[in-house]
């Protein structure tokens, strides 16, 4: 009935904007979601955080705890966060990250979230769209339809073609490895 | 040591951006601070709100009940928000908003944002910003240096002096007024 999800790499990567997008897609399905970003002493060490919590009901307690899913797209946010997982959570690691004392219990995919953007598509800075694609067609949280739109409404003018491509190559990746 | 803020609008008036903005000023003040915008019935409404809490402390509880700082650039957000304020809190609101029942020991501000967006910088869009610059002035809650780097690392390449501009104007606002 709730979900909770942490989307952390650097700074730059997009992922308070992702963390948006999940939020106002889960709107568009019909539930409720929070999402947050905090600064403090973490933030100060190089690795960046975005967290949504989608619920059916209302969403009373604010804070993600044990997130459900679990997305790191570098080393430094991976060392940091990968502990703090739910048992049968979901950890999504970028390709370049290596990985060690991840609970048996967790699925993990490592998939070339970045290479992806940067090679396939020919702009690193779509990694955020690729990885939301990704997570949406693995985890089935929100509908693509809603993801779409929430995409829509939180790009700039323009650039349209260039996040729909990318989204497609997130979903692409997840259909291989399911 | 700990001020929660709420910017309350309709949605595409850059209140989620102006919280990032705001939250990351903050950390390079040295502060903590938590940005966070929640998606239900209220979303659905037409009401947006984006908050913020600042602490000079870890900050434990991520929720704000009763902001200190409330911005309500429509009238629809200033209707449903405006109830919930600390006693001495500070309210500024568009002057295209008409009030009712303030609480007497707020203190409050009706302020030409939306036109000065519109008329003197001719971009609407930047609302937002004036919006930050006139709050960083009135409550020195951020630092202005800090308030301006914070802008530049989240707003589109090529538009840094239209930018610039809002946030002076929303500075300039302020002055004229205390």
């Amino acid at each position: 009935m709730r979900t909770e999800m942490r989307l952390t790499g650097s700074g730059g990567q997009g992922l308070i904007l992702a963390g948006i997008i999940f939020a106002e897609a889960a709107l568009l399905d019909g539930n409720n979601s929070l999402q947050s970003q905090s600064y403090g002493p973490e933030a100060r060490g190089g690795a960046s955080k975005a967290e949504v919590i989608i619920s059916k009901e209302e969403i009373d307690f604010p804070k993600v705890e044990m997130p459900d899913v679990l997305l790191s797209l570098t080393q430094v946010a991976c060392d940091k966060y990968s502990a703090e997982i739910a048992d049968d959570g979901i950890l999504i690691v970028d390709e370049t990250v290596d990985l060690n004392d991840v609970k048996e219990s967790v699925t993990l995919y490592r998939v070339p979230i970045l290479k992806t953007a940067s090679e396939v598509i020919g702009k690193s800075i779509v990694a955020n769209i690729v990885a939301i694609g990704f997570i949406t067609e693995i985890t089935g949280l929100v509908s693509k339809q809603s993801v779409e739109k929430a995409i829509l409404n939180r790009i700039p003018k323009g650039t349209e073609a260039l996040n729909k491509r990318a989204l497609e190559q997130g979903y692409q990746l997840a259909v291989a490895l399911k």
